[in-house]
């Protein structure tokens, strides 16, 4: 029973992200889900790549969190349109949750849409929020074996960003064995590297973005 | 429906929980169930530990994680009695599987046993898995702020322990501002620092243990 309950949840969950991909796709907004561990640098990646994007794309924010407006604060301090979803306890977003955020959001004034989920290797994994792309970040302090551990969150993502690589010389980690693992569950995805701090890699992946969005 | 079925599930992890936490009582092995953010730095900390109460403590470790052997290799290399759990796709361990994992490890040859819980910093919070005593790792790279965004977990540990001190220079950590987010949610609990690289802070944190332990 404990199986289906859950199966009934992930189909709900699925159709909600359907709707959520059309009515983006009607409004011309593209919609990215960024995926990582708590800390791994999501929100600061968002900021600095709102910056290198400025004047070519209109960057909205949701951002999941358990509790707080952190986030949400910082991200609307740099005059970018935000919504601040918290999850009470939930470890991951659902798409109920981004269909809700929708209206409230300017829409007809973007061109992305990111969505912050919660900081979570394993549950946000599962759930379709109706995203065109799916970027997973790893931080080098986090260290080069995550991808051996938590292998379902580097199936399929369009990309994976490697964040905090100011930080190399300082940590035990060796980038190759990172791809090495990387490779190990999916051999295709792009992995990109950058530092918000030195701005290493950020022009790379703004084009990258942007290649998609346009 | 969803609830009744979420509910059963916690009562039957409480029951074993107890199950656990008698057994162990009875053989005189005390249970700590670390948990943190993926790369928080679980494994060298219990790796550290393990080497400064050499003589003094016998310890044992349970990993867990959603895949992979690598923690317990680390673990079994350095000569510590090891079990790994691999959850396939769970989000965090359950008292069965400790239930479980007990009879193959070396009880009466051990005072402390450890769990590395699968790297999760919002579902291992809701599952006791029979410890004695339950600590938080939160890294100085993951930045200050994460008791705001991820409060439950801060909620009830015997310690919080900062990692990764030695990054401090590097990183925009403010650890004033880490502490009052701690006291947010929990006034009394003690918060140690430790580096596995530099030693910092170690020999505090093994004496801390030490005296939960005898």
């Amino acid at each position: 029973m404990e199986i289906r309950v859950a199966r009934n949840i992930l189909s709900l969950n699925d159709s909600l992200a359907n709707r959520v991909r059309a009515e983006l796709e009607r409004r011309d907004v593209v919609l990215l889900n960024l995926l990582a561990s708590p800390g791994a640098g999501k929100t600061s990646l968002i900021l600095a790549l709102a910056k290198c994007l400025e004047g070519q794309l209109r960057i909205g924010v949701i951002e999941g969190d358990l509790a707080s407006r952190v986030d949400a604060d910082r991200v609307a301090a740099a005059g970018l349109p935000v919504i601040q979803i918290n999850t009470e306890g939930g470890c991951h977003l659902e798409a109920r949750q981004i269909a809700d955020a929708l209206p409230r959001l300017p829409l007809d004034a973007l061109d992305l849409l990111i969505i912050e989920n919660v900081g979570n290797l394993v549950c946000t994994a599962s759930y379709d929020l109706g995203e065109d792309l799916r970027v997973v970040l790893a931080s080098v302090p986090e260290g080069h074996d995550k991808p051996w551990k938590y292998p379902k969150i580097f199936l399929e993502p369009d990309a994976v960003v490697v964040t905090k690589t100011d930080l190399e010389p300082h940590v035990d980690y060796d980038a190759a064995a990172f791809e090495a693992a990387v490779r190990s569950v999916n051999r295709d995805v792009p992995i990109l590297r950058v530092s918000v701090k030195t701005g290493e890699g950020l022009d790379s992946l703004a084009s990258w973005l942007l290649a998609r969005v346009r």
